[in-house]
């Protein structure tokens, strides 16, 4: 497989996943670091989304997981919740998903990921979207 | 509910994700901290895994994704990996949740946590456990 | 006990350390996730804060230091100030704790923790408090 | 005051915490990072433990917490478990500083703290310490 | 060596790191922590920053790659962007910093520490430094 | 570029870093998870490593700060050791990275970073390396 194909379906995923944060994305970087857009669609999306194995739905449910465990990414897991709601969790579902990293992760990463969620159901109220 | 309602219901649903691990758990803290123990089973067990809106094989690996993005929790790894695998979730999509992970937390948490599986598994297949 | 127990426990606990933080925290959870405000005022306050073998003190030192080391929970970090306070730490203790973390997460958290400690002082001087 | 004075205090308050260990330390860096064994007696020892604002006891229930939380620092953490015990803390105050950890980092990290405390409590009893 | 020397030594270190930074740091501490605002000044950079072994550069490289990765400390981060660029750092080579990061630390670090590296950039830019 | 590219291209930098252990990862995955070692060799050291913008003294700097830092990935940190000396540092500048921490990660993770440097350092001198 050429490179170029693996950005070709990077991008595609990404999309399904998140289209507009995908344009943020390479919009973002495009003056500063444009091959870390270029590696960021390739390597996580290009590879690693578009692998089976797990369903795309499972694999937001461990991303919105593991960043909200961590804490130190608030922009990406907004971005991610996003993307659960996108490709079939239920809001019900992502905060299950805050309330179980209560448990291994501490109360305030559950509550943290909780006003990231509470944020993004916001804005999607203004939309419209589920 | 009942404190003890808690309890039961928390060891019953610990038994149904790992009985083995379970007993270890409450045996080792029983002389130096059983409260800690009791709350084990009644907070995580008792009161998170046993809620609807979330399905326990998508619980295992919101925990397995965060345990293996933390880095910091080794014995409990090994434990919800051997927990996915018992809910349903196959050795690949443990597998893939690993490698999901080299995304959001870095290659080196993701081989541990590969390094993590491999006990695991190997542990399974030497009690021919699927 | 019965859950109700642990519950009113829970608020006139967290009601002991930070009355004002119980009421937004109940406020702000119970649209988007009601249990958890419910969890985080069972088990951290109903059970873990109302237990005998260490005193309120030492309980909010050993908070404030946690959430300073891990620099991941802004929010809470300024809640348990301003509890640390409230249940008979000097601010000078408060400071102390903050220097004691440079040597344990290093500098950067040590100067986080003291800008969050001063937003705090100040809240408090407007309102009068020690 | 001059730097010979900070290692002065700094030895004379590490013995006082957990003399065995601050030997260890000078020891296993001699060869190596002397000049990192000297600043480890320096700064930590002579300068932030040696300071009044808060009592000993504090510091040490602060580091336990903190590394417990961060759990990425096992022998520091058994170090200071013995400190803790040396200048004050019962073994029950070293456990309730665990169990209070399960609230702020979760339960993996107050359950590996555990461990840490179960191997220094019979550590001790083999030596006839409380 | 006497302490005074440390942080004359210090002082003048971190101004040929960041001058503004320095003075900043001093006077946010002044009220609240002087101590702390000292001991920031003899330690890092009167005793480590000051050290031979390491070339000025690398220890801002080696910095900035670890505030990148540990992600709970943007304010530091940014002096220390500002630090690697004073003391002979390209732009380039901090993006390539963060690029790196992605690999270690997951590409959320890295994106984050592009997006401090663009604040640090077109402030300089306002500024006519390089 | 081909795919096939990048993994000759990142086999032959990952050697040039560290031969044994490009080996010893292969080996180890080739039965649990073939394409994670692959993704490892392709993107880590045929994309990141063997970009121009940064020399790879610099980025073996900058890696082994950023694990000495997040002191989670302790087989990681040994390889990159190995790397940082094989690529030209000395074990002088390695043991400056770990006393830099000390300022940004705690003195727990530059003393655990020290452990690591003397276990490669002995494997090496064991071997007649520099």
């Amino acid at each position: 497989m050429k490179q170029d194909d693996r950005y070709t379906r990077g991008l595609k995923k990404l999309k399904e996943i998140d289209g507009k944060a995908g344009e943020c994305l390479i919009d973002s970087l495009k003056d500063i670091a444009p091959d870390l857009g270029r590696y960021t669609i390739e390597f996580p999306f290009g590879d690693v989304y578009s692998r089976p194995g797990l369903d795309l739905k499972s694999r937001e449910i461990a991303t919105v997981a593991a960043l909200t465990a961590l804490g130190n990414a608030a922009p990406q897991l907004k971005v991610h919740i996003h993307g659960a709601l996108n490709v079939g969790c239920t809001r019900q579902e992502v905060v299950e998903i805050m309330i179980q990293m209560s448990v291994y992760a501490g109360f305030p990463s559950a509550l943290n990921g909780i006003s990231a969620a509470k944020e993004v159901f916001e804005e999607r109220d203004s939309k419209g979207l589920s």
